[in-house]
C-alpha cells in the first residue's frame, strides 16, 4: 500500500538560525516590521510503499534519523497518510 | 496580537527536484527501497505581531510572494495560529 509522509525538520530552539535572521532583516528592510522572527527548516514529502501504516511509520522514522535530519541540531515530526 | 505562521514552500510538480532524487537514491543505497520518491521544500515558522488575523494573513501572503518563495518555481501554503 502507498503512503505519503509529510516531514518537517526544524532547527532545535537553542540553535541560532542565521538564515532565518537574514530573512527577518530583509523583511524589515522591505517594511515588514511586524515580522518578529523567522526560523527556516525543511519540508519533505516522501512516498513509501509498505504493507501497513506501522511499517511505513517505522521506515519514515528511520530515514529521518539516518539521512533526512541531523539529530544533533534538528528535530523532526511527520504525518503519514494513505494514498489511493 | 501575536500570531505564528507555519509556512510550507514546495517545488511545483512540473519542476525536477534534483536534491530529492539524490536523497531517494541515497536511501535506496541504504536499503530503503520502499521509498519511491522524495521531494524537498522549505518549512518556515514566522512570528507576526498584528492587530487581527486578517492583517497577519495578509502580511504572510505578501512575504511569501516577495521573499520566502520563488513564485516561478514554487508554491506555498500556510497555517496561521494565535500565540498566547
Amino acid at each position: 500500500m502507498a503512503y505519503k509522509a509529510k516531514i518537517r525538520v526544524t532547527l532545535r530552539p537553542s540553535i541560532l538560525d542565521v538564515q532565518g535572521k537574514a530573512a527577518q532583516h530583509a523583511l524589515a528592510n522591505l517594511g515588514y516590521t511586524s515580522v518578529e522572527s523567522v526560523r527556516i527548516g525543511k519540508y519533505m514529502e516522501v512516498a513509501i510503499e509498505e504493507q501497513t501504516a506501522e511499517d511505513a511509520g517505522r521506515v519514515c522514522t528511520e530515514i529521518c534519523q539516518k539521512l533526512l535530519s541531523n539529530p544533533v541540531m534538528e528535530d523532526f515530526t511527520f504525518e503519514l497518510e494513505p494514498v489511493n
